[in-house]
């Protein structure tokens, strides 16, 4: 977080308690999102401190929290919440406390310290070994806004933490200075801790080197990289399988056991689809040094919403592999301050397991790339209605371009679908146009909707944001209306997506899930998704045929979600 | 240009002649760019073989031209205008055809072989020698696609070309073989022809040597850097003068005369804002092979129409400087084939004069990086009547948020603008609100109006273009409204901006044109600017002094522009 993105208040002055909050139960609200993690009041950021506890299967998740009210404002704590399934969430109150109520404990991220290296969890004999937890974040004091990054431990599993006494654990006098993200470097029995710190304003990822997180060594730095915008927050390194088989990846995979590297670099402001944003380079680490394999800089997400990505120390196994999940912010600085939600404000995205791969981003070229997939279980969920549209029995033609899916018995907001159609060879024709588009309409006031399209001329699959009747949609300066992405077609030709609509938020994972595609959105409070056009977007003449061309090959099938009940 | 990009046609056959078309002058339309090239009639989409005539003082553009109708369809040509100023354009028809009217004379490059090192002009002793103009260019043939590089000799001055009997010159059996920028490289006493190629769907720049344009020797590649989208296109390659102090910039320019080397390349589909753009990487080049400095991928421009960017060979020189100029395509793949204009369809931007020197991206952080100054002559330009704006002035405040400033009486929707404005301390602060907005507003129909402003929290400038009647601009999935950039302040703290509207195009560049924003807009055919509304966005209430808050600091300077008469 950072100076300039300070609220303008407008008539009213928020007061700050002094006393960290306690609440615990989040106020219901019309527009509040079902299974994405949202603040239980007040103002959430950056996901913070994700570790996931291995023994009891939990995921926690901690964020960037103000309590006193729906903006950023200091002091600023790190909130708190769980879930057995990434889909119901538990608010464990704030965990994290600044030292002073001018100032704010910032960014950062937590390991599980199994091996006692820190000695904080010495005498805590009860505490599972599985559950030391140390959270290493940021403080700002206020006198200077000097950024320095503390250490705080805990002894009941992740929901408080006392701070380490000696803290700061690495100060440079410098008030870009943050975000620091510890992992576990392992090399056969060589084994040690390693932190990433942005250096924002220096567009640089310093990395260091300690046996016991309070001593910290200064390694080697990463800078200059990929898309710069004002400054890199928020860096991310993860180990993660590689599962392609091209060129210099494979290689450097076979070396390292067959893993490589992948740093997330967060940029805000100035990211090109305006804002924030958050991009990825792949590479190897030696538990010194990250060295690129090439150069590119791949969008980890392509929407106007996803921001400060945040790797779990620890994921599921699978089999004998280490998995990699990842949550990240489902907002935008340009416009998060002001967004009509009514007394909270921001969410994260779904848990993500990343694999790395190959993606042929273009025809007969492949290059390693990060593919994402939504952790949501059909189990834990608790279905409505459904409705499915296919192309090949409900024709749609010049004469009848659209058709309705009502879905209304179960109204909640909540919809979870896949879409799959064709475009002949790949490529739009003459004879096949594959233009389409869906509009999830209000069932109150139909008259709102949340389009999304593909145009096959355009490469590209779109989200329309723009049709509410909601008026900040239109006032803010910053809320752009139409969102796209170019999609490559899966090994078979085919197109798909899989997307979850959740009150206010859209993800759309496209294909394998190497693109995905998160916005959110805003319509009446209350006006739920009701149904659902499907529409031919234009109609081609076939000159050769002298007829209105075949529609294309389209399927929908959708679910309503009335909530994750998992028990 | 590519397959992807074909346009479907709705009810009507664009019938195609089998000759090169003659006309050379434009028809009049009443939303035609006054100062910026557009086509005669017909479509126009990459420049092409930008050069410099030294002699005649003549700016040469050609452009990727399909005279039968206003939408990209083959057979493709080179149309081709030259301008003395840059704003005048006198269009001089078809320079260059395909072989086949069923394919296309693809983009690509001119070089002035003054030393007749193709033998082409050993005839032509009455030509002057600055104007042994050579076209170098991408075949592709219709019956395989495959793309070669064919090349072009003109003994006219640039106005026609005769193809080379041993066309290609250069080919590799592939449908992503295209758009040759060829450059002549210097040091000392030895020179040589670089040509740059991509090989768009392998993300890589080929570089290649010659001593006669005809023969061509592979030298090296320059692969998977930056942004990658769908495929690069349009390399470009220049030597420029790096005007800066810092870091290895400077070490290496202060190597290599003062000079270090820029490669441009366009991506499209997949750029970040959506579709087409171009992004440039900073290095060093020995005549074989570009080395970047860094690795950072730098956005040329920040807008939605800005694709295709092309280098002059040649610049007027300034004293012993060569200098580097550039022009670009406004429009965007995603919805370039559906504008609503009429006999035409899409411009060139101006043409922009680019320097290499140091900008101050974030706070104390300098980096190597191009600004762009339009090529923009007050003397070659007759004004009409003039607006200003001075907030010192004219007080904006709580109870009068809006100031009316009338500029009707020569209405022509040509306006060249400077806005400037302060922030304390380059930081938004609760008593100096500097959030303002500019409605340029139709005088026919006033509820159009194109909107621009500024909000400091967000650290950024918009343009807003969805304030139209025109319902294509609605309807089309992909003609995003708001459209933004991070701005930095000027050395002194304040901020600033000139802006060009001309018809259906906005250029703004900032401070000292580090960041520039290009986009097309579109209002109901002539409804031309005849005011402007300069509004405050929000008041902010001071509590300290119980007041409400001090106007910022803007003043505005307008004139209408009513055309580019320079005799």
């Amino acid at each position: 977080m950072k100076l300039s993105s300070l609220i303008l208040i407008l008539t009213t002055i928020s007061f700050v308690s002094t006393d960290v909050p306690k609440i615990t139960t989040p106020v219901n609200s019309i527009n509040r999102p079902v299974i994405h993690l949202t603040p239980p009041y007040g103002w959430m950021n950056d996901p913070n401190g994700l570790w996931y506890d291995e023994k009891d299967s939990l995921w926690h998740v901690y964020y960037q929290f103000n309590p006193n009210a729906t903006h950023w404002n200091l002091p600023l704590y790190w909130g708190h919440a769980t879930s057995p399934d990434g889909l119901n969430w538990n608010h464990t109150g704030v965990a994290v406390a600044p030292y002073d109520k001018k100032s704010g404990a910032y960014s950062g991220s937590c390991v599980v310290d199994d091996e006692n290296t820190s000695g904080f969890f010495s005498g805590a004999t009860e505490l599972d070994q599985s559950k030391r937890v140390i959270a290493i974040w940021t403080f700002n004091h206020h006198n200077s806004w000097a950024e320095s990054q503390y250490i705080s431990y805990s002894i009941d599993g992740g929901v408080s933490f006392k701070d380490y006494r000696m803290n700061p654990v690495a100060s440079i006098n410098s008030t870009q200075y943050r975000d620091p993200q510890v992992i576990k470097y392992v090399n056969g029995n060589d084994k040690w801790w390693v932190m990433s710190v942005a250096k924002s304003h220096q567009y640089r990822i310093q990395f260091y080197k300690s046996n016991n997180l309070k001593n910290w060594k200064r390694t080697s730095y990463f800078e200059l990289y990929g898309l710069l915008g004002y400054q890199y927050e928020c860096p991310n390194l993860a180990k993660i399988r590689y599962e392609g088989e091209t060129g210099d990846w494979k290689t450097q995979a076979d070396k390292n056991g067959g893993y490589l590297w992948v740093l997330f670099i967060s940029i805000n402001p100035g990211s090109l689809q305006g804002g924030s944003s958050t991009e990825y380079f792949i590479g190897t680490f030696d538990g010194l040094a990250f060295t690129p394999i090439k150069n590119y800089a791949a969008p980890i997400d392509y929407g106007k919403d996803f921001y400060a990505l945040q790797v779990f120390f620890n994921s599921p196994k699978d089999g004998d592999n280490s998995q990699v999940h990842a949550i990240a912010w489902t907002s935008n600085w340009q416009y998060c301050a002001t967004v009509p939600t009514d007394n909270w404000r921001s969410s994260m995205s779904l848990i993500r397991k990343l694999q790395l791969t190959d993606f042929e981003s273009a025809p007969g070229t492949k290059i390693a790339f990060i593919k994402s997939t939504p952790l949501i279980n059909n189990e834990n969920l608790r279905f409505g209605s459904t409705a499915s549209f296919d192309s090949t029995t409900t024709k749609l033609d010049y004469f009848h371009p659209k058709h309705t899916i009502d879905f209304s018995d179960s109204l909640n907001g909540v919809i979870k679908f896949t879409l799959t159609w064709t475009v002949t060879n790949g490529q739009w024709t003459k004879s096949n146009p594959a233009n389409f588009y869906l509009d999830f309409k209000g069932y109150a006031l139909p008259d709102e909707y949340l389009r999304i399209g593909y145009q096959a001329e355009a490469g590209a699959f779109f989200v329309d944001r723009g049709n509410t009747n909601v008026e900040w949609v239109h006032t803010n300066r910053f809320f752009t209306d139409k969102i796209s992405v170019n999609v490559q077609p899966n090994s078979d030709g085919s197109y798909s997506v899989n997307g979850i609509i959740d009150r206010n938020i859209i993800e759309l994972y496209f294909g394998e899930g190497f693109q995905v595609l998160t916005n959110t959105f805003f319509m009446t409070g209350g006006n739920f998704i009701g149904s659902v056009d499907v529409s031919l977007d234009m109609i081609a003449y076939d000159f050769d045929k002298n007829q209105y061309c075949e529609p294309f090959t389209l399927k929908l099938e959708a679910q309503q979600i009335l909530d994750a009940n998992n028990s």
